[in-house]
């Protein structure tokens, strides 16, 4: 099994999805143009194709192997590292003066996409570091980015993201590693991290640690962390690697996917301590590490998107070559490719509607953080990054909840094959289910989306989102192009069953959080069915309009507007009417 | 990670989902007594809990060894196969003349769902075994049976069921496996089978194999297959081992789950034929196949079930123990046991009423299976045929869908500990997955409920039980307790659009089948959603009238209809309004 990258797709979310082409056309980006934004995403497909995907495979039978503190990733891959890091793309959208592409955000998400389809457990190393890196370029000292920066942008290093603990997962606040000033503006941490994906491994000769610790006079909670870098080896004077740091990996994890990618336990100072410098200032770590955060919460979704569409390109493939039983009318000698069953088509539809709706959803967010990064001025930017905050959260839990459901349909399609390891199928299965979980579970997901992201601006951050997504209906409506079946009716039903549910929770939130909560889950999957299919409708008028592959992306958005966006009345009830059968669940929990 | 016979809910869904307990306190069968009932059951649990848990792990780590063609099943496991069987499980619902206990088959089906709680790779050697024992009670001939039934039904020998070949996976008429006449009365063999669960092991010293083949002059498609019983070890005259038959594994597959239990590709016949004993008539294989599919898939659906279970029952008790965060007013230097957040506790929610009402669904199936044995005339044991008939494929396909979704759930309760596979969680996740493929795909099972279940006595039996589910409906408007929230208003709505979509399902079916095809699968689902939510509503209102543990059930209950059975509205828009956008995908499958 190959990988092709999708380019029709990934150039039409780009364009009419994520709006890009309108904004190229106003020379939001200078001189770029579509057709450099197409040569870049070619050349990445054939690099994520012809690199990348081959590592997929030995990634996961053969894992990495730890010894002794030394962790050996899977034959090809430092060989592919330096490959892919040669090309640039670790730098893609990091500014030029340290040595990046400063291309926009939104070209990178079809980029990290492209790596993650072609082996996710590779491209989950640079991405959480370029997500460490983007929070070092904005708060880092000019000292430390002039010591670490543009070796961190050619990918020479990898950088780590350092939250987790024992006791401190969802709880980030919860969190023991402990900084101690030295006395000459460097710190010494001592402590423990676990789930450090990265956090050792053979790739590069340096590894740079991002880390949050505590200071010993620190306030508790989130309000009294810092951010340190924490070198594997110290530098010398002239830059070059000195002395070996006091920290190591412990262990690595034996995990259900993405055996490829080293997550280790860390160990920070059993000889007297790491030494760290601190980025931005003490007890601030927090703001640098939402930044963070937020980067890597964009790229997991992207992860999603990844998988969902390795797993869809697979199914179809062998859902055209299988030949099982007959369709209706055939001679009882022949049999018929499976893909013209009905309820074949189904998934396979299903499969790759809601990688298209996932796709476009988070490379509509990149395209904010580009426009939060590069407005006109400062309100421009503002209203941007209030609209990428609003999505973030959406991206990643939509994208990594229907990559677990895409994968599965994978699986099915496969049959009984699906559940061999030899077919792949099921290793798709396997490294998507991390996806939910890492840089916040989905639930953590969606209690930002209510709880801090709907009451921004006092709602009319979402209530602006909610107008566009109506304008899209009205165009919908105003088509009647009989392709699109059911699509304007349901696709309207659904934005208005999402603004009754915004309406309700920002209403709940003005007495208490728990009638919220219970229902933020449900409210996530609510916006991203709305959104979803009023993200491929405006595509499939987009096609009309062009008359270019009209009737596939007309059918596609029929599809998800019929199968998908049907379901947001039941959503609706599930968040407006089922609070009180969650809070009201302890006598069947009790036992 | 141990597992306790959920005995509460077990005996509940039984007495009043299953109805049960009217059927015992009319005799129905004999002088069997609900403390009878119970008795067993415990008992069960034990063996479930302290023999078959332990083998869970060991199972899944070390799998079955293979070489020269033996096959090794993990450390512990033959001496627990040895004790169950001199439990006398194997033969729970057995006729007494063959060694068998006679117990009704909805007892069995309770006690089927702990030992896949336990350690379903264990349970699924004599389940599949025990489904074609089933299959060879009724078509086998009297001498055949005088030879095999008896050690069959004590576990002795196990045997297999062997239909799947590398072109005859759903399309079981495409296979090609031959079997000549030998001249005096016995067959040679020859061929190829995949997939063959338990197909060779070292639990038992001889394996009772049941072959689909076809004779060479046999008509083409399903009317020309044949069921023979081969041997591994043939017997002598006096019913000792003898040769060794012509059959042998060839190889094991590496699967994503269920590594305890080896799923074989076996060759017949490649030293000149092995030799075979047919199962009723010639060319009428058929219809012992479907005897023994219907078996082996209501079985599968109690996997299902007793995956949920477990899954279920780890992420609630680590939902106990883990803390993190708080809940509101809570001190910061304090934390919660995560089972007080409202999202997990939604998870956790989920998790239970869905295994409740799966295990209802499945326990309700067996109960028809008892009727179709055992009613007191041909007219009352035809119905239930019917009625068994109808709820088998729901009984299998829900219930395998649901045990995905709620190991699923159970992964993401634990976190980052969930991806980790020394938690157990994602054991049951990969092991879970195979249950909605195999025994007939899911796709499978929604497609034969409609074109085959729903037309039974011109679709007068799925009316009969419309109105089964209606006067459900009707007992909990009329309880009115304000407990129970929208599930009057949600189950009413439910059992009105499966109404409508089955009307809509049967007239399709006058003019063709591709539409009816295309909304088989959600059609099911809408199906099981309503029908889950009767059964537990059900359940809700006999705690109510006897006032025991009726808050809990309520809860339950209540938790169903307004999560699940409220997605009945758009399932059924899905089917009656989507099939034109399913048949007309093929733009978008084309690339």
């Amino acid at each position: 099994m190959t990988y092709h990258a999708p380019l029709a797709d990934m150039d039409f979310a780009l364009k009419y999805g994520a709006a890009l082409l309108p904004a190229l056309e106003q020379g939001f980006f200078g001189d770029l143009g579509m057709d450099d934004v197409d040569a870049v995403l070619a050349e990445a497909g054939r690099m994520a194709g012809e690199i990348i995907a081959p590592l997929n495979r030995v990634g996961d039978t053969q894992g990495t192997t730890f010894k002794d503190g030394v962790v050996t990733t899977a034959p090809g891959w430092k060989e592919a590292y330096r490959a892919w890091c040669k090309g640039g793309w670790n730098g893609v959208t990091a500014p030029a003066e340290w040595g990046g592409q400063g291309l926009p955000q939104v070209v990178n998400a079809a980029c990290v996409e492209m790596w993650n389809s072609a082996c996710m457990a590779f491209a989950l190393g640079p991405l959480v570091g370029m997500a460490a890196v983007d929070a070092f370029a904005v708060h880092g000292s000019d000292k430390l980015k002039g010591a670490y920066l543009e070796k961190l942008v050619s990918g020479e290093w990898i950088a780590t993201m350092q939250l987790t603990e024992p006791n401190a997962g969802s709880d980030v606040g919860a969190l023991r590693t402990r900084a101690d000033r030295a006395g000459d503006g460097t710190y010494r941490l001592k402590g423990q991290k676990i789930f450090i994906t990265y956090g050792e491994h053979d790739l590069t000769d340096n590894i740079i640690h991002f880390v949050l610790a505590r200071l010993p006079d620190a306030p508790p909670g989130t309000r009294g962390i810092s951010l340190f870098l924490v070198p594997k080896f110290l530098l010398n004077a002239d830059g070059s690697l000195g002395a070996r740091n006091d920290v190591r990996a412990h262990s690595v994890e034996h995990k259900l996917g993405i055996h490829g990618s080293p997550t280790c336990t860390m160990i920070f100072g059993d000889q007297g301590g790491a030494v760290g410098y601190i980025i931005g200032e003490e007890n601030a770590g927090m703001a640098c590490m939402f930044t963070m955060m937020n980067r890597a919460r964009l790229a997991v979704g992207l992860q999603g998107v990844g998988i969902a569409e390795r797993a869809t390109q697979q199914a179809v493939a062998y859902a055209r070559e299988r030949r099982q039983g007959r369709t209706p009318g055939m001679p009882a000698t022949e049999s018929a490719p499976i893909i013209a069953h009905p309820d074949v088509k189904r998934m396979l539809m299903s499969m790759r509607s809601l990688t298209q709706a996932a796709r476009s959803i988070c490379y509509a967010t990149a395209m904010a953080l580009d426009r939060a990064e590069r407005g006109a001025d400062k309100a421009a930017r503002h209203a941007a990054h209030a609209h990428a905050s609003l999505l973030t959260p959406l991206a990643k839990a939509f994208s990594s909840d229907i990559a677990n459901e895409v994968a599965s349909l994978g699986v099915q399609v496969h049959g009984g094959m699906g559940y061999i390891e030899e077919t792949g199928a099921a290793q798709l299965y396997r490294d998507a289910r991390i996806a939910a979980i890492y840089e916040g579970t989905n639930g953590i997901q969606a209690i930002d989306l209510v709880i801090r992201k709907l009451p921004l601006s006092d709602g009319a951050v979402v209530e602006g989102y909610l107008g566009e997504l109506r304008r899209i209906v009205e165009a919908v409506n105003a088509t009647n192009d009989p392709a699109l079946g059911w699509s304007g009716v349901r696709l309207e039903e659904a934005v208005e069953s999402l603004t009754r549910a915004t309406r309700w929770m920002l209403a709940q939130l003005d007495k208490g959080t728990d009638e919220a909560l219970a229902g933020a889950t449900p409210y996530l999957r609510l916006f991203g069915v709305a959104a979803g299919g009023c993200l491929l409708a405006q595509q499939a008028l987009a096609a009309l309009r062009l008359g270019t592959d009209a009737s596939s992306r007309i059918a596609l958005a029929r599809f998800f507007a019929e199968n998908f966006s049907v379901q947001a009345a039941a959503l609706e009830r599930i968040v407006v009417e089922g609070a009180a059968g969650v809070i009201g669940a302890d006598a069947v929990l009790a036992h």
